[in-house]
């Protein structure tokens, strides 16, 4: 199939051109690389979703929280896409979306695309490829896009990277520690989100509330933020209590950002990050590529102590110099 | 002078041939920064301090702290070197060193070292320096490195990837927001330090104590961490108490991490880690050597949505490649 029909079924709101367009965008081929980077700049530019990035450790019931808030969207008429980074998962059953039919719902309805984690185990490959596929998701025409990742290494960082609005999902628990959430995400997270107020949890998980909102307190006070510190709030996904609450959030988080100039500078920001992101890849794949057990081997002197880091990276640095660029 | 003279009167304790060694390491110029890096290697290996890596924001009273701390470590028959990595300050006056007076005690001492922050807007500059002026200090046969920051951008993540153990010192506050201090530090802290614990604000470093121990508490319970939860004390250094307790626990963690290797992973990792961001640094100062304008075009055009990240990057690598690279 030509780039430039494939670009255009995918316009015309094609599900499985879509899903291919992603397999593409997917592939390590060279030739495919190619492809989805014309691809891209098909595309580019055709709609815009809101981008909520969403983290939360296995066990506090994201996939009944994504099809719960998946369900209720579909429900205002807006088509919603769900895409994963998980560098962890490999493709067939690790990822939390790579059985389906854990958001049975969701994922049997027209409006919805559900697509798990890209397989790798490299994060910057895993969330490169996943920052395509929301492109391809924002040119087939879904208004909201959840991108969610289990919290592994720095995946939180890569996923608020690619949002607008960045939710962090716990369970109810004693209050007493993060739930295994990696560092410094309650800096980035723009709303906590308590799930399971249900039932005998529901005491706990106001509790945890309370808990997480001193903390934001604590933490994210910042004199002369207009946004001010963000909220903590419970959610009932099984029962579908609060999520109205917790989207009206977001929708005021979204207008106000869009009416402050936020929304345009972040995006803008972003963008540019990375492209600079893709040309330090492209420089450290061609260092791996041209010189890659020089740099090994330089490393593990270093480590040692047998060389200084300085004059090892000066040495290194000369010999590419002198051996000269040529390649790809 | 020759290089390997200097670095026999560093190594032999002579002032003056340390401060014209970091002169060398600050240096922007070429012919310099090739003298620093042989310096080093000369250097390498010939002593091991304790690096101590300190943040807190103006205010919290860091000169009193470190005057204090370094009195009390001179006492005990140790050297004590004080370096600072501040990307902000000039090197006039900005600094929190740059002002000697305010350690005034210490920095007639014999056994003491005082620097203040490199000039530089660029914090990877500024770290590097630091970095090396460290090796420096060591190999002089300095005990203990103090390096100290104002916390400014990621000013702290620079200083706990060159210590041994980071201390984070607070003044007394409301307990109500972090006082300034940057996203993440209350991740990488080893020990909260809230420094004023003294008259009529002794109740208040007590109940800011308090509040941090349980922040701490919530932030950084790890299922079997052996380190378990670092802890906050408070300290008055203006009136020298709390500071024998305090420098017990640093000497605790040290010798609980020499002996459980977690000491030497993380120096041979933090030798690694430098190498790399060297070779890193080196290859993009030649990239905006040899294609700057270029490069800074295609981020704008990204930014404003004219190109994809991908396609730009490709763009721009191919150019590189076709150019070929050449020179130091």
């Amino acid at each position: 199939m030509e780039i430039a029909d494939l670009a255009a079924r995918i316009v015309a709101g094609e599900r499985r051109a879509l899903a291919r367009g992603i397999t593409l965008v997917e592939s390590a081929r060279a030739d495919h690389r190619a492809a989805a980077l014309t691809l891209g700049e098909e595309l580019s530019g055709r709609g815009e979703a809101l981008r909520i990035g969403l983290s939360g450790t296995p066990g506090v019931g994201k996939s009944t929280f994504v099809e719960s808030l998946g369900m209720q969207l579909l429900g205002e008429g807006l088509r919603v896409a769900v895409l994963a980074v998980d560098p962890t998962s490999a493709r067939s059953g690790g990822s939390i979306l790579g059985d389906k039919s854990r958001m049975e719902q969701l994922s049997r309805q027209d409006g919805a695309f559900i697509r798990p984690s890209p397989a790798g185990r490299e994060l910057g490959g895993v969330a490169r490829r996943t920052r395509e596929s929301v492109a391809l998701c924002e040119a087939a025409g879904f208004d909201i896009i959840l991108i969610e990742t289990v919290g592994v290494g720095q995946s939180e960082t890569a996923v608020a990277g690619m949002s607008d609005i960045f939710v962090l999902l716990l369970a109810p628990g004693g209050g007493d520690e993060l739930q295994g959430v990696k560092r410094g995400i309650m800096e980035i997270a723009d709303l906590v989100v308590i799930n399971k107020a249900d039932g005998d949890l529901a005491p706990a998980a106001r509790r945890t509330c309370a808990d997480y909102a001193g903390a934001l307190r604590l933490l994210r006070r910042r004199t002369g933020d207009p946004e001010g510190i963000p909220k903590a709030m419970t959610v009932s996904a099984l029962e579908e209590v609060g999520l109205a609450e917790l989207w009206a959030e977001i929708r005021a988080l979204e207008r106000f950002r869009r009416e402050s100039g936020h929304w345009a500078r972040t995006r803008a920001a972003q963008a540019r990050g990375w492209f600079e992101e893709e040309v330090r890849r492209g420089l450290l794949d061609r260092l791996s590529r041209d010189a890659g057990p020089a740099f090994e081997d330089a490393g593990t002197r270093v480590a040692a102590g047998r060389e200084t880091p300085g004059a090892a990276a000066r040495r290194l640095l000369d010999r590419l110099a002198r051996e000269g660029g040529n390649g790809a």
